[in-house]
């Protein structure tokens, strides 16, 4: 429309309508997830202090990012990826919308491993019960744009009211939201125009063109990656294939003006850690054990992709209409020696990592870059969830009370990111904030956000992951609100508290020291998840659900 | 844009850039295009009169095209898919272009039996050499829209003329323009906006979506289709959910009052023969022996997928702006007994069927429905070639003089089938046209159409097909004009001469009575396949290039 508009512009024919119609005055939208990706793994320091673990890779267009909007350094996401990826199409908690594991590519098969006879797994005959709990109740199936699909959440997806407002949405890399022979599976029934690649596929079998993304007669699995088969046999990965499939994908709207939403849902830097072989040799060079400089230069490339993009707004002219979302699904992985030799340590100073309700499995980095509105640089420290990017992305598009056949769960951050990170600037202006540790400890007053700073945080995992056990991992649940965190140990029936101001690592459980505070969240944590209906395990024992934290 | 044009209708503030930008004076183009469809295999009777092959199918929705549009009594294919699915794209003769083989879904694979080393067949090696012939030079990479890939013709898509002059393009079916690894395997790169399944593939493994449509691990295979899993596991056969695919994506750009391009390329009804359970008992009870009746499933299941899309455009409001083009991509099979008992039978009384430049190898379905311009129920016989449609399509959408990196070979048939079939109607009016023979012969002149009625049309097949011998099928070419077509059967360096109107069945060699036009039409195919550089075999013994049918 701008081209057309243009001869006209403060000519008193130029009507009101043809501009809203056409969306001009809308901006572009770009949510640019990365899957896996945790909040160590970036030169972007999210914390008070620039930790070691910030210096282990390059990301020179995040920190180019984090210059221009600004960093949320409380930002949040599920254990897992789907129930992440779920809830923001969705916005209702994960454990509203009982989803707190992954889903498998088939239809009907739980991927909790507490009892189950089918899964995807070629291993699966291998899988080992949980001795004292038997599988939730729960959405083994996914979300669902259609009412009446069984062990689904229906709701009305966050890109249908997108695409319903004008915006022309554009769905690359992985989905993962529901499984095969559901309508969730398809982008197209989420409200996207094109899609690229998404379905039930969690993960690729593999990065590299020359695999054709795992599309080899005798070698394929869900986990083949489609629409890329231009790129089959040439040096392409898959991360650079997707990024020059978003960038097309933006000519047409760009083209005729019309407001866009890119979903630039990343699979990279989820497992298989394939190297990348422009950026391998660095890292090995710079001392890093091989498992390590594998995954940072999937992580880099990941950044040349936000750089790409960055540079191809810019290019078209589109860059201070657009803004740029950035965010990982859950945290960094950290189970196995799959990154480095010493488990459990990739996320430090975190505790533990994907899968888990300890910060580094649900801490992820997040940007949010509004040119002209967000204040560049300021670090905003109030807790943000996944649903709370519904309300959001909507309030950004202009939707302000969008309708749903679902309860929203969230909070629009809009005025967080804009208002709140103005009244941080005018404190650094002001020379109130001097230092990263003071700009992470500045509130933002509810009554400038609409969010209250010492918002409840939830995070629930009441399932067995994995197949090998993994006690600071399986059946636990949490709830973070201010500097209070209190864990919920099921398979224990212990409550642990930590302080996370003077104790990010969870290393010092406080709990018997602080019983009226324990009580309190556990209650909390309790009623909420009662009236959510949250999945939980059931005590083979008794065949009764596990007791809430408020009912030990 | 209607909608919000509607309150404004009439009034003085309605400007014209503001229609003439959204196109809502460009009709929206629907392109059905049904694979392997035979002249034969439907209720609609191209030919002077209802033969008995037009009686053993129920093609309700195309009967009822047919009394809306106007029939295409000679139209054109090239003897495989391939060839004039890239000569739609190209505007180019498939002989031009170097494609009259089909492209392999790997890179670098040529596909006709000559002398080959590798293939995509699980039968590779059992291939056999023709003895006498070795393969052509051709571009078996097929079409590509970026310079400088090896072994493809370089082009400007037909459809990216479409989509820069404001069409909202949508793919849905199959595409088999060129091979993975290189651009042309990607709709998204042809100018397409969407793309549901478009690739390399030239088949689907199966039509059922019980088998997930060829998408299992162990069974996988390139002709598996992608982009459907919302279907897995249900009894949507392939024809239906494709369908569906392309209802949903009309919404968009009827709701935005856009104009669309709807490429509905069926994969039905090309081989595997897999019967649709809604159908075959029908054709069972009456009488069809048991592949048939399969074939003939089929065939109504696209018959009602037609059916569906006219509906929906009815329901939607825009069936009074919306051309509807149906075209089948080659003859119809009938090589082998996969469709009843007796090989070369099944178009009858048309000589062979796909891969022959006999009649039935190329003559195929065609139906062009332009709500107010062309004249409802009308037969045109003026021969129509797959070079034609990209002019065609182009000034349907008001695009007059397309540029383009490729010299066009074909003309504009919309004058014909506009004022054309308004000429024939004028004749029907006044009882010059009584009958079905007498409208097949009806001439439109050039004066009116723009192509001279008695045109040359050129179908060429300078390869081996398949893996056994095929003496009406392999190394051949034709030229027909008028009445009359000479074959050029290179393996016995032999021509034959044809006279259609009295011959239809090309049983009839009459080159030994008419010297003169037998040379004529050498001239007139050697002239023009030299012009073109069309591929021609190398006869092994000499080493040379086969000689052209007028240096014989």
């Amino acid at each position: 429309m701008k081209k057309i508009i243009k001869p006209l512009a403060g000519a008193s024919l130029l009507l009101p309508w043809a501009i809203q119609a056409n969306g001009a005055d809308k901006p572009n939208i770009i949510f640019f997830l990365v899957d896996d990706y945790g909040w160590l793994d970036s030169e972007v320091a999210y914390g008070e202090e620039v930790y070691p673990n910030n210096h282990r890779m390059h990301t020179p267009n995040m920190k180019r990012l984090s210059e221009k909007g600004v960093i949320m350094t409380n930002a949040y996401a599920c254990p897992i990826s789907t129930p992440t990826r779920t809830s923001l199409m969705s916005g209702m908690h994960a454990a509203h919308e009982k989803i707190n594991m992954f889903t498998a590519p088939e239809i009907n098969t739980p991927t909790d491993f507490t009892g189950g006879t089918r899964g995807f797994f070629t291993d699966a005959s291998s899988r080992e019960n949980d001795d004292i709990f038997a599988r939730p109740e729960w959405n083994y199936n996914g979300i669902s744009p259609e009412p009446g699909v069984p062990h689904t959440q229906y709701m009305t997806p966050m890109v249908k009211q997108l695409r319903d407002n004008g915006y022309y949405t554009i769905h690359i890399g992985k989905a993962h939201w529901a499984s095969m022979g559901t309508p969730g599976v398809s982008p197209y029934n989420m409200g996207f125009i094109v899609n690229v690649a998404g379905n039930m596929a969690g993960m690729p079998r593999s990065y590299y063109a020359e695999d054709n993304f795992g599309n080899q007669p005798d070698k394929w699995t869900y986990s083949a990656i489609n629409d890329l088969e231009e790129y089959y046999g040439s040096d392409k990965n898959l991360t650079q294939a997707i990024t020059d499939k978003a960038l097309k994908a933006m000519d047409y709207p760009i083209e005729k003006g019309e407001p866009f939403y890119l979903y630039m849902s990343h699979f990279g830097v989820h497992t298989p850690i394939h190297p990348e072989p422009q950026y391998y040799q660095k890292y090995l060079d710079a001392g890093q054990e091989e498992k390590t400089a594998m995954y940072s230069s999937m992580v880099e490339s990941v950044d040349e992709s936000l750089g790409q993009i960055m540079d191809y707004l810019d290019k078209k002219g589109v860059a201070d209409n657009t803004i740029i979302v950035f965010y990982s699904d859950n945290g960094g992985h950290s189970l196995n020696d799959a990154k480095n030799s010493v488990p459990h340590t990739f996320n430090e100073p975190l505790r533990e990592g994907k899968g888990s309700v300890y910060e580094g499995g649900v801490r992820v980095p997040m940007m949010v870059y509004w040119p002209g509105k967000t204040a560049a640089g300021m670090r905003i420290n109030t807790p943000v969830t996944p649903p709370d990017f519904y309300p959001s992305i909507c309030e950004m598009a202009g939707i302000t009370d969008p309708k749903t056949v679902q309860e929203l769960d969230g909070k629009s951050f809009v005025k967080l990111v804009t208002d709140g990170s103005q009244l941080a600037k005018k404190a650094v202006d002001e020379g109130k904030i001097k230092n990263q540790k003071e700009a992470n400890a500045f509130v933002i007053p509810q009554s400038v956000s609409g969010i209250d700073p010492d918002r409840t945080v939830i995070s629930h995992m009441p399932h067995q992951w994995r197949i090998e056990d993994q006690d600071d991992v399986d059946f636990l649940s949490a709830v973070r609100k201010g500097d209070w965190k209190l864990v919920y140990r099921m398979h224990d029936g212990k409550l642990e508290l930590y302080n996370l101001r003077k104790d990010l690592s969870e290393r010092n459980d406080v709990a018997a020291k602080n019983p009226k505070i324990v009580k309190e969240l556990a209650k909390e944590l309790g009623t909420t998840l009662r009236k959510w209906g949250a999945p939980m395990p059931v005590v083979k024992a008794t065949g009764k659900l596990v007791p809430m934290p408020d009912e030990l």
